[in-house]
């Protein structure tokens, strides 16, 4: 799996001490950058090709300041014109949380949804991973 | 269902020119805020009763500055210590996203979950709603 | 003095129990909206007319959870292609801080800041406020 | 001066396709991360020792993804009990802002301002550069 750190930032923690729930969909896009590039190389912002269809975070465990966290990033599923990213969220050798993104390959031109190409499949099925929550 | 409405801040933004995915969790956290006090009306910060145990969110159609949206709020499943909220964000008459967040009613003091009291119980069926997705 | 109300956001907060220090630019931006469209009425992405030289915040006393905060925004100082924007961020009575804000008018076509209109300058003329900070 | 990178997420973006200035003063407030471990080493939250007065940051050239950001901080002045720490933000070879934090030594106990122990004095000292803007 590609995997990515982060530093905690201060402000990305909540009134309860830790990290607030809602920074890990941040991170987990950011670790997701390879895959963006691999469908837009030069990320061209005016013809985007992917649409996010959904997201599903299960939170196992409390993240913190202090120590690093590290987004491990695979696929589970690769459709016709869709696949899902599964990722893990690493922090002091514990597994904190898992995540689960929706992705659409889309084609600004004709606003449709599109094909895969092979050449792009063949990239993604080499980051197949199992997981047990698919 | 409970309804919170919000007007779209500029940062909210992403470079596609629409509202970023990350912000929809931090919106439907604040329009949950009535559920909150239901378990914690004083929000005692050091004896927090829930843990956010997952969330997912389908995304629908793009959302965009220039008018409020508003998030709708209910309760799809009432577990014993668990229970499931179910919201909806509209934009201009549109249905823009779901979401569904479960969280777990929790005990500080024996760091274990916690039955949740008939009192609240009672409270949360009155929001109960029928959704297509649970 | 312009006034917008915001509720405080549970993932505003950060590990020390008030709200994070990073927010503040949020809800100041979010409170100048009202003047980026005097300058773009239709909120034209592609032709924005103001370009952000400088902010600067003082922090007078914590801002907490559990009541709405107020920005007042005016206007402290009109330039030829500039101007000041002074904010006072208010809550439960209290003057929680201050900012200064330099915006600069800027034409996209020469790529080059711009004198303000006569019919823009009069607009901001009506929202000039006294500072002592200025 | 200390030497922190970043690489730019998406969601830091907005509408504009640059970086939103309300970005910054996270990073700034991220690199500024061994200056607090200085006062408290441990990252004790409940007497956390220095409070933010206030933060200034001119923002010279746009900011966008694609290439990783640079923040270079050191400390531009040492009061008594008070210091301002400035920031330099570089993108591909090129500075594209600058920031001042004045940020004031606390004891939480007596609830004011407290001098600057001559043990951290000579750290902060050892970080002490020469701006223009100062």
């Amino acid at each position: 799996m590609l995997e990515e750190s982060f530093a905690v930032r201060f402000y990305e923690t909540d009134a309860l001490k830790h990290v607030s729930n809602t920074v890990l969909v941040g991170w987990f896009e950011a670790a997701r950058f390879p895959i963006f590039k691999l469908f837009t190389p030069d990320l061209d912002l005016d013809n985007w090709p992917l649409i996010l269809a959904n997201y599903s975070v299960d939170f196992l465990q409390q993240i913190y300041m202090g120590s690093d966290v590290t987004v491990k990033t695979g696929v589970s599923r690769i459709g016709n014109s869709s696949f899902v990213v599964y990722q893990e969220l690493w922090q002091d050798a514990k597994l904190k949380a898992t995540g689960s993104t929706t992705m659409v390959h889309f084609d600004y031109k004709t606003q449709r949804s599109a094909p895969i190409s092979a050449q792009i499949r063949d990239k993604l099925s080499a980051m197949l991973v199992e997981t047990q929550s698919e």
